[in-house]
């Protein structure tokens, strides 16, 4: 089979590898769709995050969906041809978090393209059959890969035990935090303030609802904040950008007793830093977001229901072929790419 | 002025009374709209609510907007004219359940309408300022009288702490029932199932985003909501109806680890009953309404944003003059009344 | 092996019966400490509960501890001769509500001694090896027994959100009552107040930190909390008798805004019933007690740590041979008896 | 009367200046305890905190209990001669956040003794009425005094939803450490492992139920911890220290979804700064304590019930004529002072 095979930092290789066989407990998946995050783009850019290095040739990409093709000992469905949704966080369900229904937490994880587990970047991957999530009709490949990115956000959501009424701002406007505003909408929010640095992203962020929008480069989003909430701040802040300053940002526009969520992804050497003493005066409380838990059937659900749009997200497809030139442009924040696609 | 006075049980007289000074600490108020509630009809049918009797000519009706006319001694705002709505719950403000920030929960409270504290349906009323909120251009009186049902509509839902993907069974689709099933659907709830007995009512949940209705005098909402979910039943059920039988209803048809939020007033002498097992072994949780906190900001926004719709309720307007016909034809529930409203 | 089976009501026989086989999975224990539940009682006495109908001899008791003596297929550990306590509810691991942390509501869940499911009145028992939990040196086989009632009573106080300074009452001492005492206690309520039909019990809680103690069938213990609290009320109750009244007693004496919550046991046909207008005026909280999660380990460290005394519990002691006996000694209440262990 | 009032850093005089009126809604106290806090060390020390600057003679103190010796107009009690606590910060009691039960959030708080409110180390000081609760007999002024830093502890317990089995580290063993330690023990923690540098400190946590010390400067504390509990770490880090590595050892130290609670007070240029991909990869929450609410009638209970022991945090003693000795004891932090306490 074909797969995409990253060797170091921008040297990524489509080549023939050998099929998996599926184990006992485990489908085989067929891949054909996989959406490029952003954490395979540090991958790509600097060849590992952080501590996590790239040592060998490794295949990237885990927001992925395909169909069933075998099942392995044990394994009585779904049925062969079968499209499925894939959660790429393989949990023991043995230890204390697992148990305690925190599967995001466990201490054991793998995670399909996290070294020294293969991504799914290729055309067919071994999966845990546990794992899997049938589509139904009204979802294609492509919707399926991004009910992972839907998960994330709809796990920032729970944390911030949003209510009807309440204002909310979202720094950042990739695809989490794109999708944390549909969320946040769906969830009551009467107001949803955004901002990013490029303007594709911030046109999107209105088109998809976003009472107001703001180019973090170009304008103050403290005193935007300050000024469009008459200085008293909003309830709810989404941090999805993880630039140094978006932090101190959400500190500063979170109203006396908000909360602050850290949805975005720092590289294994940041800090988080932000002004001690007004987030104390304030109250606040901050939530660092660790993956998702036992979203998928609701994101499912909330796409087919055509609740939460997850297609206009996907600017760019590309064939396995040309993954190298996906990865490319998202490092580029190109030609306002918003989710880059590889289908298969 | 005029106002309308029960005298007993479906005497209601409309006539002149003194009018009233607003004392320190008080707006006199031109009342222009006022909802007549559930509530006040017990009192109109009954002469009373359980052991609340009306044993003098009393005013009934606290679900009311209308214009500050005259500012008592030490108020100095809002100015005279101003439109308002009027949260009718007069809390003490010093008790512990006040300074905890649960002024519902007082048990000083003065409740217009409820005797001895006379109602509004009358042409003026004094009221502490500190209850009045200013309505904004897009809120007609009409509305304004709206957001009384409103807040409890949103406090229900704050109760249910709903996440958006949840789904919901509201039992009754009175004027509550209908607010609940907007204000989830607004949180985020995907699937959002009604009942009642009255055609009409549920014609309007449809049109109000139901996603499916059960009139439950023609089928068992309980096997209705068992097949809709696969025998899994729902996250959250709101009680809005105050039949003996919604309550056990509502415990049948909750999932394991689900919430019942009972809404409806039940008379005083009423008990809550329901199969003890069954709530057992799915480890309910059940929670009782009391009235609202802190919505009218919040509910005054969501109107304004055309996020809830509360005029497609308003079925039937009165004069003052017609007030015991708009008792009469709620208390028949005829002529697919939902909410009458009496405009001065 | 020798086994204690019920026949029909108060026909308990002690005979011999093959010993079970470790399957995949499973270890077998040689039993050594078995509590008498209440609950093993009902059968006792009425040949089954509700529905659940005793149909041939059927073991009893699922309060358990013991000594690993073989491992089934597949099962590493723990070593042969390890004293293990038992949960004894067997779920499933697989449905929404295990995965989702919450192994109590799964629907699928085999019980101990629940009919068909086998009890553990018998010298040998085989269950799934995830489902045991060594014993450190210092707990005793009648501790390790105990640790399923104490799980019970976890849960019960993790259910009420308990806060340090908060006011309690428990309304039964039995012995799921008197380690709710404890545990309330333990988590810093500041007045914790019982209630009981027999003096023994009360002395009891009195010896294990009630601040206070009422005979229920010699004083009111509406009035008796009423006027301790100032007709204010606890912010806590919870009811662990499941008497008709205890429910109605426990919304009684619940402050505006506390929480009730329902730890005692309904036969099957049983209703819960309260007046509805007290619990609404008061927007309580009701939550019923499914049994316990995620328990073990504290249990375990508490009573290891001298944090909770189990052991002045365990007022009897009988031999399998006279499991008969014990049964009808907890049926009869007699003796001043708590907790009655059978031990082997 | 005498007051004690800062002129600069390190220069505090004792003069007389005049004594206050009650106004309406006010008392007059004769101040008979007031305990030095670290906040009020740091205008002793460096003439202001931040951007806060002492700019004329400055009385400082905030904890603080005396007898009502007049009352304002308007106000009926308590009767003169009443020993009473003081809580120090006078909230608006109008504000949104005010009526939503947090008054500590107030944006329009006046604080005793943060500029240009004058402090409790005089005298005589006027207070709002509704903010003074009187002593039981059973507690001393010293002891009404230490109800305010006790009230931190409380707040920032309630914050932990700390459950009875909870593991805990306590970082910084200065008065506010030493009562979260103890509020946490009767809160069920049960394992409380506490760190400091100052050895007397650390003897102190030993005696009021710590079950592991560690000297920070003589061992690390995170692998200290992490030995501890096998590598999992703690359920909830109280970080009560302030210094540069404490909140980074806090998130080092907590286990996966673990609670972080910062009690600390940063002086205000401080920034909070933890390694961002640890925190997040255990999905960390972090809250920051903001003084207290609703916590003195709960204290004083505590504290009445022999629950919490806060004289033995009482190390030293001065009268006001030797404030400035006082001060500078606590600054040196010498001869294993914990809480200063001027008496008058």
């Amino acid at each position: 089979m074909k797969a995409a095979r990253l060797y170091s930092r921008h040297d990524l290789r489509v080549e023939e590898v050998p099929c998996p066989e599926p184990q006992a407990g485990e489908v085989l998946i067929r891949v054909r769709a996989v959406g490029i995050c952003g954490s395979d783009v540090h991958y790509f850019q600097d060849g590992g995050i952080g501590s996590d290095k790239v040592t060998g040739p490794h295949e990237l990409g885990h927001e992925f969906a395909g169909q069933i093709v075998a099942l392995g000992a044990g394994v009585e469905g779904p049925p062969l041809g079968t499209p499925v949704a894939v959660e790429p966080a393989i949990n023991c369900g043995h230890c204390e978090f697992c148990l305690a229904g925190h599967p995001n937490l466990c201490p054991h994880i793998l995670f399909v393209s996290m070294p020294p587990t293969r991504g799914s970047l290729r055309e067919f991957i071994a999966h845990p059959a546990r794992l899997v999530f049938p589509l139904p009709d009204e979802l294609s490949f492509a919707d399926g890969a991004m009910l992972e990115p839907l998960g994330v956000a709809l796990h920032s959501v729970n944390l911030a035990k949003l209510k009807p009424g309440d204002t909310v701002a979202v720094l950042g406007c990739g695809p989490i935090g794109l999708l944390i505003l549909q969320v946040a909408r769906l969830g009551g929010a009467r107001r949803v303030y955004a901002t990013d640095l490029v303007p594709e992203r911030l046109a999107m962020a209105g088109r998809l609802g976003a009472d107001g929008v703001c180019q973090a480069n170009l304008a103050d989003p403290v005193a935007w904040i300050e000024e469009l909430t008459g200085g008293r701040g909003v309830d709810v802040v989404f941090e999805a950008a993880w630039a140094a300053e978006t932090v101190a940002q959400a500190v500063a526009i979170a109203r006396p007793g908000g909360r602050v969520i850290v949805a975005g992804i720092p590289s294994l050497q940041d800090t988080l830093t932000f002004p001690a003493s007004t987030a104390r005066r304030k109250g606040l409380t901050l939530k660092l977001v660790r993956r998702m838990k036992h979203t998928y059937p609701r994101a499912m659900a909330l796409v087919q229901q055509g609740l939460v749009d997850v297609r206009s997200l996907i600017t760019h497809r590309f064939p396995l072929a040309e993954a190298a030139a996906a990865f490319a442009l998202v490092e580029a924040r190109a030609d306002g790419v918003i989710k880059a696609l590889v289908e298969m």
